[in-house]
């Protein structure tokens, strides 16, 4: 077993920086400030162009890790707005994972990555592991310390993961109850046994993570994602499944307020993590900062942030 | 509308070449023949292990896409096998898939992305359409014909895709029916109408593909994934949702036979892609080859693939 329980370390985090927030790091081109973009605008196509892009996404994570490192325990990079860069984007988050954790947070890869055998290693190995070559060299790719993962394909998409998980030290976070509307379509579908779809889901996904729950530690390697817009089915799942930690999309930019996610914590106030990616991302442009203090304001609105959450903790 | 929808058009590429197989490419290391591994072995940790890398994988798609691209309608690049190697691995990926794009082969990306909105969106420009810069510049980044979608977030997490078919010619192929084991847990849930989950969201990806579809065209530019493990099951869903093009994966490799995987096929053979990808690439060694004919043992096991399904196509 490993010495630490990722849920754990997480877990310890929050209460140390006394604030379950993550920074979702979503970058668009649009959203960056101005004077991070002039060098990109003279650049030609190719690699003076890929280099000036990655340059430019890079230094606006910096920007933004740098100013909450004492604040938020936790960072969460959701793969699209880094694929949508291609190589670019994908050096800029290879190079965010790296400076996130030399500044002490704990780095979640948002990429909802399903598959199964072989194909569902090649996803550990390329977000929470590492591969080498036949000759022992390391190959970085973009290890995180957890992965969101969708387990539409069942057991043999979620036990690649697991099996990983065993000795590592990392965490997934399972997609269960998501927060857009929609997500009923398929997740609240009535069973022949009175259920919805998603409630016998979570049952399955506890089962998968107990089997990996060392008895000492209150959560399990493997957590959940519950969106904060459905906060009755947030409540219940709580109540019912008390060792999966959550990870909560849908505060702020997505219509639920910090009551609505306060739910999701145990009795503590543990055993939650809260995404805010645009409403921190963005705060400079809603709290009318001029642009070259965006990251100041992305502080501010985290410390608003932490306030408005730390009431539900109790130390 | 755009002038060609890719179902029709791959339709078109399987009659011409008489051959309903996909070329999935999913390299490892492993599989490589030694003479591509040479200068790796060599390479020095960070930029040139990175080249040396991206040439390696990019060498052995060559020699296999170059076999094959007269037999072959379309190949399938698994993310996680590229995702796995990093930089070097997406490297690798992207001058591969401009390379197939040349030599005439339909490309389906097989990524699984699932996410809702703008994140879609972002997932949409990575794999299927481009990004921009504010300045006009394009990105590349891994754009394919096509690409697989997991639709567990319901229509939110489908829209952002489908508004990118109706204008590009493009397609997706949603995850509905998996070849794996576990894949039933979610998938055959017994619902309170008396129908098992894939057959009511069978019906919902209907519905969505309708919507795209041009009535003068046999098949929308949504599709479904149907796992040829499960005939029966396969042969329904061809029978009820005649408008729905296959891509069928688990032949070879997962036990599927030919015949197993022929009910996937409309009455004239069409409206189905089977998915080979250890079958064929590892040819080499199952046939004895010596590893320097590694591209042609791969040529030979597509001639016998062709040669199995040919004859339930008609001409």
């Amino acid at each position: 077993m490993p010495e630490s329980n990722f849920m754990t370390v997480l877990g310890e985090r929050i209460f140390e920086l006394k604030n379950p927030s993550l920074l979702g790091l979503d970058p668009k081109l649009e959203y960056l400030p101005e004077y991070l973009l002039k060098d990109l605008a003279r650049a030609e196509a190719g690699a003076e162009l890929e280099a000036e892009l990655a340059r430019a996404l890079f230094r606006y994570n910096e920007e933004l890790l740098s100013a909450c490192s004492k604040i938020i325990p936790a960072v969460k990079f959701q793969m699209a707005y880094y694929e949508q860069y291609g190589i670019a984007g994908l050096r800029a988050l290879q190079d965010s994972i790296g400076l996130a954790k030399s500044l002490g947070y704990q780095v979640i890869i948002d990429g909802k990555r399903n598959d199964i055998g072989a194909t569902a290693e090649a996803y550990a190995r390329a977000f929470l592991k590492e591969s080498k070559t036949p000759f022992g060299q390391s190959v970085p790719a973009f290890q995180g310390d957890a992965l969101t993962v969708n387990f539409y394909l069942g057991e043999d998409g979620v036990k690649p993961f697991a099996d990983e998980l065993r000795t590592s030290g990392k965490g997934i976070f399972l997609l269960l109850r998501t927060s857009n509307p929609s997500g009923k379509e398929l997740q609240d579908m009535q069973l022949a046994d009175g259920r919805k779809a998603y409630e016998s889901l979570a049952e399955r996904c506890a089962a998968w993570a107990e089997k990996l729950r060392d008895k000492s530690e209150a959560y399990s390697p493997i957590g959940v994602v519950v969106g904060a817009t459905y906060p009755k089915e947030a409540a219940r799942l709580r109540q019912n499944f008390p060792h999966l930690f959550f990870l909560v999309p849908g505060y702020g930019a997505q219509g639920a307020s910090a009551k609505d996610v306060a739910v999701a914590f145990d009795r503590k106030g543990g055993g939650a993590i809260i995404n805010s990616s645009r409403g921190l991302m963005n705060a400079w442009q809603a709290l009318g900062y001029e642009h070259r203090e965006f990251a100041k304001a992305t502080q501010e609105a985290a410390l608003a942030m932490r306030a408005e959450f730390s009431q539900f903790m109790k130390f």
